[in-house]
């Protein structure tokens, strides 16, 4: 624990592993943790596959440390259920950083056997805030609603667009519109960036947020370094709205509120299975599957055992 | 309840709609259908975005029509925790099949507010199982874990594929490559579907599923109704591997283990949230965002509360 606080490498990957893998201990390092964090600066950064979301956060990264900030790089992939490997890309990149131990990247190539990827996120981030990170970016493929909720979750939620994204792109859009507090347009040299801009000043015009900031839109070629200056003073000004609307606190009571949902949610199943016996979960898995039960009953009476076994 | 069983639209777009918000009955509803269930078969189709899922669903359902199938779609689309909106798309498909009563179409545009995506369709789709559809295609698009989850749980599995996807196309792929037991190259008259295929070869050569099957690929190019007969070929094969190797009723075991868990996570949760009074959790909540309280510590305390106040 202390070894984690005083920021140790190895101690912190430790950490991470047990709280990601919920190994024996984990909540009592995560209560144990907790009193040491709210420190740190929570950026959420996601987009569609291909939108530069690695290169954009490396920059960002580079920028803080400049400023003599410490970072934490939580890189989360949709990878496999079945595999749990984590992306080649991410070991390739962690080597690039690898003489700086002002940077700490994490990739989270899987949901835990417990508990929803948003969650654990979270947890990870938590041992990252304790350790005295700074800075945690939190990176995501911003498409599927997992993906999504985590980085809603953050301090200052990012959304990264590129030119030319296709079809599908009113498609994607919708899902992660509403969540930026500030909009990317990366590779902005592209043919369509002003296209781009001009659907998000459209979207803008439709409907005001309830908080009354407009996300500003920056423009970006991650590639190339350009932008990350401007997205970093964009941050900047976010948190001084939130400052000085006094709205940091409240959006922080209302991301609390549901991560405890998840977080009481995962707990109670744990406490349903705890009282049900090896095997029976697959035992009444094949009465269904043969239909000699139905499922909605069956839940009801296992969910209402629980009082009575105790 | 008679109404749906006998596939009436309107009893049927209120039974599904009862279901997704869950409004009141909506337990009792699935409980009564349940019986009735089992008789659909169930096809996943999932793809990156832009891959013409829509387009390859819509022909899949041609063909079934032409089989006098009738055919229920559902269509679950990653839009907005917040605007809850139906993505008009969707309308004007549904125009298009409006004429025919034995397509019906299913627009699942948000999480319900208990329960997950994948939760809720599975009962949608239950819905639609006892409403005496043949066919039941559920159209997601695989990037996010919430999605390569829904269609995961499907009888036989699609996953589309098209040249060309860009950048993170190593990323996208590995979530949802797992998962297919029928590869699809859309747009096959694409330059790059040769590569395409041979990258899933490279694949396949590398690993062997634990049932034995080796996905066959089949191309399509759906904007032109080209490859729909084979795919619906290759559908009939799986099936019948299945059904001769013994398989099916195992998969369908796994298959309601998992869903068990889904069902008494939220099951659980409501029983939590019901000792709860009104308030109290956004009270934890700013105690938490305030350091006062460690929400793991809170978490166990508030589980420890349920056995002894009942």
């Amino acid at each position: 624990m202390e070894q984690v606080r005083l920021g140790d490498p190895r101690a912190l990957a430790r950490a991470i592993s047990t709280v990601e893998n919920r190994s024996a201990g984990w909540s009592e390092l995560l209560k144990a943790l907790f009193p040491h964090t709210g420190k740190a600066r929570i950026l959420g950064l996601t987009g569609p596959p291909g939108a530069g979301k690695s290169t954009l956060v490396d920059q960002l990264a580079k920028h803080y440390r400049k400023e003599k900030h410490t970072v934490g790089i939580i890189a989360v992939d949709p990878t496999s259920p079945y595999t749990g490997g984590a992306i080649l890309g991410d070991r390739i990149r962690m080597q690039d950083h690898y003489a700086d131990p002002g940077i700490y990247i994490r990739s989270m190539a899987t949901r835990g056997s417990l508990g929803g990827l948003a969650r654990t996120t979270v947890d990870v981030a938590t041992v990252l805030d304790a350790s005295g990170r700074d800075c945690i970016l939190i990176e995501t493929v911003g498409v599927g609603q997992d993906e999504v909720e985590i980085v809603r979750l953050a301090d200052v939620t990012v959304v990264i667009l590129v030119p030319g994204m296709g079809d599908d792109v009113q498609t994607i859009k919708a899902g992660i519109m509403e969540i930026a507090d500030i909009f990317v347009i990366n590779k902005s040299d592209r043919e369509g960036a002003e296209r781009v801009e001009r659907e998000i000043r459209a979207m803008q015009s439709l409907a005001t947020r309830s908080d009354g900031w407009t996300p500003p839109i920056v423009k970006t070629v991650a590639s190339q370094g350009l932008g990350t200056e401007e997205l970093a003073a964009a941050i900047v000004d976010y948190e001084a709205y939130l400052k000085k609307e006094n709205l940091a606190f409240r959006k922080n009571v209302e991301n609390w509120q549901e991560r405890l949902v998840e977080m009481l949610r995962d707990a109670m199943l744990e406490k349903a299975r705890a009282q049900m016996d090896a095997g029976s979960l697959e035992r009444y898995a094949a009465e269904i599957a043969e239909h000699k039960r139905d499922p909605y009953s069956l839940v009801e009476e296992i969910v209402g055992r629980i009082d009575k076994n105790t």
